[in-house]
């Protein structure tokens, strides 16, 4: 039985099964089946995705389709389903900080890591032991309508790399259990969206729900944020450069929108298990 | 940072940190917050329990007010908010395997377990390697009514030593999402009760979904499989001894009743990964 490492994290409550694997020679190819198993949260470890450790030499060998990058390390994410995904801004924390208490990487410098969106620069080391990273920049694509039941909200649509409606409600319970999905006219978003409902508590500080494509309700969304934080900004003429402090279901995230576009994310990360666990276990 | 071993383990989607104690040395009295943080799904380990394995006379130094039990090892069993709770008909198959995996047990006899709710004995090595637990006595108590929504149905209640109400649907659909715990008459339930709905497939094979007093619809309930069990033969006019199959979400299930109205328990264990943590990490 071929037992392999692994170790737990989370960024205000985004969860993770991260793989270390420097060389590639432990997971190969990685396959969805191992990922959905450890996934799972009875039957596995339980998280809301995978981050493999790879340096990114090992990883080009096995996947010659990942970007250039002059990054050692390679975040390799799956979804809980075993699919790839591109980049999770809560996540990348959770990398960072994973490279750093492991020493594969100085401490006292910005973090580079590769990832299928690019590479992304942590920084560390800052008030609260917070980590901020680079989410790119945000682009703003006018307005779109949500629904929920028999309600109907304008909402300002926004991508991150991946699409947002972002409404803004008087109080957070105002959108309901949120048990289906929101629904949106499918024309706008053919490939779905994720849907951020927020609340204005005063200046520079906004609470938001979120529904992730894909997920249903979750306990923080990375971009999600960064969508929120820009569209309150939008709505209320608020001159750049903006911060905004965003409360999520699972904890506070603090969001930076630069003047030339960018958008920083900054929040807690923390590694609070490893282990040892193999295919023959997880059945 | 003291960090400390644990396994995790699950019997049909019923899962469990198992915190290897032997001498009661490592959590002495075991705080509530350890347990939840442990449990919590996404900043802990993530569980629907935890389970310490400790030798009875260790234990007995710490909580003198145990049963007394003639078995050497006792599951010192803790719900998911930190509070104690008797037994747990899946807990004790994944606390039986771990024994035996370890060598803690000889591997070629019952397994005898000290429990809140005395001494079970589990035996092992059958067919699909299922474990069996004797469960005790079942009481049947008659009738009483559950609701959901503005549907009613006449339910079987019986004791497990905790209450159950055991209702009959066509089709497991018929309950809806149970967002609720589904009412019943309080002066029935002054403590409250594990509500079953059982459809019947074929004889001898029913499946059901639970509803779990204080956890809401689970992947499955020991006792309240026994409970569905019994319900249908009597219900049936079925001669002892019954045996039943009874599905629920996370797996398969055996329930035996036998003319002394002792019920036992069969079903599958499984240890998933094992690791380390430590109260600073788990924050």
């Amino acid at each position: 039985m071929e037992t392999f490492s692994w170790w737990k994290g989370h960024g205000t409550e985004n969860d993770f099964v991260l793989l270390p694997d420097h060389d590639g020679a432990v997971h190969g190819e990685l396959g969805a089946d191992l990922v959905a198993a450890l996934c799972h949260r009875r039957r596995g470890i339980g998280a809301d995705g995978v981050l493999r450790v790879i340096r990114t030499e090992a990883l080009r060998r096995i996947d010659p389709e990942i970007p250039e990058t002059d990054a050692e390390w390679f975040m390799d994410y799956r979804n809980a389903d075993g699919s790839l995904s591109e980049m999770c801004g809560n996540g990348v924390r959770v990398f960072a900080l994973h490279l750093l208490q492991e020493g594969l990487v100085p401490g006292d410098e910005p973090v580079r890591i590769g990832t299928r969106s690019g590479t992304k620069t942590v920084t560390h080391g800052g008030p609260d032991a917070t980590l901020s990273v680079d989410m790119g920049v945000v682009e703003r694509l006018g307005h779109a309508e949500v629904g929920v039941g028999d309600r109907r909200w304008k909402a300002r649509r926004l991508s991150m790399g991946n699409p947002h409606a972002v409404v803004f409600v008087d109080d957070l319970a105002e959108a309901g259990p949120l048990l289906e999905p929101p629904f949106v006219d499918v024309r706008e978003f053919p490939e779905g969206v994720n849907v951020e409902f927020v609340q204005q508590l005063r200046p520079g500080h906004i609470a938001m729900r979120v529904h992730e494509r894909g997920s249903g309700e979750t306990r923080s969304c990375g971009t999600g944020a960064c969508a929120a934080a820009v569209a309150t900004a939008e709505e209320l003429g608020v001159p750049l450069p903006v911060h905004q402090q965003v409360d999520v279901p699972g904890g506070v995230l603090h969001v930076r929108w630069h003047e030339d576009g960018r958008v920083d994310l900054a929040g807690p990360a923390q590694i609070v298990a490893r282990g040892e666990t193999s295919a023959a276990m997880l059945g």
